[in-house]
């Protein structure tokens, strides 16, 4: 038995005994990782068992972070570059963006890093703003595209969603491209944040395929390896083509797990990564040596890729499970984290939440009565589970 | 003896078992650095001792690299990090923003940070780039400004130096401002790149003070810890007082010795950090948790920075002798590097160094004949001090 599935035992045992979890819910899930999980190596020997949160270490299913910690290979990589990190650690970029450029099938030359995608979002609005440009997003999606295009004076055009299921109206951001004179931004998040959903990959494409006149698609795809529909597929194959008119965002803090380490990309034509290259230092030092270092490894250790990719899995299962059973609604998840309606208002189930000490997802408005729920490790999700059960118990949720 | 001293005598040993190094250059240097770290800790335990240069391991004199590696607190802190960056770390970032507060007595809304001083230069740049801004500079300086200030197509006006002591010519440049119709931005690094000397403290402030119209000035005070001239003094007082037309630039790839960490900082009014804020993402996620927490203990550790100092101090009158031996003309040093006449052609001594597996700076036209020496530790002088003594018998200096 892997420490992992002993882990998740041994947290499980540790809510069993405060705290009169289910066994048909500790039994279930560990059935399931150790399913999912039985070829594959351990990766969380490093993290600590599952603890029951406290004030000071809360449960912190709030900002869409990997709870397993970084890949075991890319923490010791990590660890090894930082007494040589009194030098200058360019020299050490070329092989992690061969690996990059490798994995979306490009030249390295179609990659600009930066720390992160939140800079990536900056930098490639910053290299198409004038005082003509719209930016137009769906109402709901990730916030940072809005501030810097507010930022660097943008038209903002927002295109109402479905308000059932907050499905993206790519029609209705189609229509505001075609009726606009100046030119555009589209900042499309696939899957979207904090709606959790995909929009269709061959709509996207042939939008762009399309090439509306004036137009630049930046597609953050931060969590597309969370995805299951097998009808989604990244726009990376479209800058393979020599398609200059969309930006292709990536980042090493979900899948990779490596939030704090500030890693992240962009993908584009090569004449496009030399215009976005102005509004960043040279790409090669934005980079920490022990960002570029971890970066490599991990993107080398495919096993913890799928295990990051697998306990992910496993966890949202054992939330969705408890949201049919509450009969909570809850949109189709293809990331880390879920969005979910509850009963009354958010900032009163957060508040009861924080008093479990369980972060939950801050208030996305026009989306009232949603809450976003990063997902946890498997321990962390049945602890959830149980906490929700009790808010039912109470009428809360 | 602490282990630094050791290491000092061991290199020299094995320098001396080799190379024939004179035994006065090596008793001088370890009685020199006995005499000014006795009571200092040890700080370089977890560098090697000094190895001959070869190849694959040259001797690095050529990127102003601090030679000593990290504060061992900071590489410690570091490493702690590693196993908590699946989070992001911008909650760790306030303790240091305080820590760079009160190292130039502003407050914590005066601090930018941003990874290391390059982009803090781009960001600067960008915040007050129009097409009819003038970039003012001296013909020889630091070129990641001019670089930005072409990519954002500012006119570049360069002031001539003195060509025999590479003096800035001050009063040229204020001409220039005066002289010219539209904005300006004055970009002067003091102590000054590649040339390692300083321009006189009160003649800067007195300018600034001055207040010309439309001119913004920054000031890049990346090599300020190493200045020994007792008029020196940083800027960073003036923004205190309020002036919002100056810009301070700091990094910590110099006396931190954390080149490959990526922090620096913008310090200026908190209006100006206001608006210089949108040219980079939320700067508390623009830099890694490792190197948050390193930055955070380096500026607390100040017998470190202490020894930081003294050690280049140690190493530099170990090439300074060397110089004045050989009668090669030099300027005085204020940094972590020395700019020094070579005989003929920079690319062929440059060359005859490679061969010697030491890395020189390179070429900084117009200063033909000049060759700019980053400083190692003091093992590393004393190995270049003998190669250079060599090179004077075969007639190559």
């Amino acid at each position: 038995m892997s420490i992992s599935r002993r882990s998740l035992l041994r947290g499980s045992a540790a809510t069993l005994a405060g705290l009169s979890v289910s066994s048909f819910a500790i039994g279930k899930t560990a059935a399931a990782v150790a399913e999912n999980t039985a070829d594959l190596p351990d990766f969380t020997a490093s993290n600590s068992p599952f603890q029951i949160p406290t004030q000071d270490a809360p449960l912190m299913l709030h900002f869409n972070e990997n709870p397993i910690g970084m890949s075991l290979k890319a923490q010791k990589a990590a660890i090894q570059a930082i007494p040589m990190a009194n030098r200058y650690a360019d020299p050490a970029v070329p092989p992690l963006r061969k690996l990059a450029a490798d994995y979306h099938k490009v030249k390295e030359d179609n990659i600009l890093f930066s720390a992160g995608s939140s800079d990536a979002i900056r930098i490639c609005i910053a290299a198409h703003a004038s005082p003509e440009t719209q930016f137009v997003i769906p109402d709901l999606t990730y916030g940072d595209g809005e501030f810097f295009a507010n930022a660097y004076g943008l038209k903002i055009t927002k295109i109402p969603s479905n308000p059932n299921n907050w499905a993206i109206d790519l029609n209705g951001m189609q229509s505001a491209v075609t009726d606009y004179s100046g030119p555009s931004i589209v900042y499309l998040v696939n899957p979207n944040n904090p709606t959790s959903t995909i929009v269709n990959s061959a709509e996207v494409e042939s939008w762009i395929k399309s090439k509306p006149k004036g137009t630049i698609f930046i597609i953050d795809e931060a969590y597309a390896e969370f995805v299951n529909n097998p009808d989604y597929r990244s726009v990376d194959h479209l800058i393979a083509e020599g398609l200059d008119n969309v930006l292709l965002l990536k980042t090493f803090s979900k899948i990779h797990a490596m939030a704090g380490m500030r890693v992240g990309y962009t993908v584009a034509t090569a004449e496009k990564i030399k215009q976005l290259s102005i509004y960043v230092e040279d790409d090669a030092l934005t980079l920490s040596y022990p960002s570029i270092l971890a970066a490599t490894e991990s993107m080398k250790d495919k096993p913890f890729l799928q295990f990051s990719k697998k306990s992910n899995d496993v966890a949202k299962s054992i939330y969705i499970d408890l949201l049919k059973e509450l009969q909570l609604e809850y949109l189709p998840s293809e990331t880390n984290f879920i969005f979910h309606r509850i009963p009354g208002e958010l900032a009163t189930f957060k508040q009861r939440m924080q008093e479990q000490h369980i972060l939950v997802g801050r208030a996305f408005p026009p989306a009232d009565g949603w809450c976003r729920m990063s997902i946890g490790t498997p321990d962390e999700m049945i602890y959830v589970t149980e906490k929700m059960r009790e808010f039912r118990k109470k009428g809360w949720v």
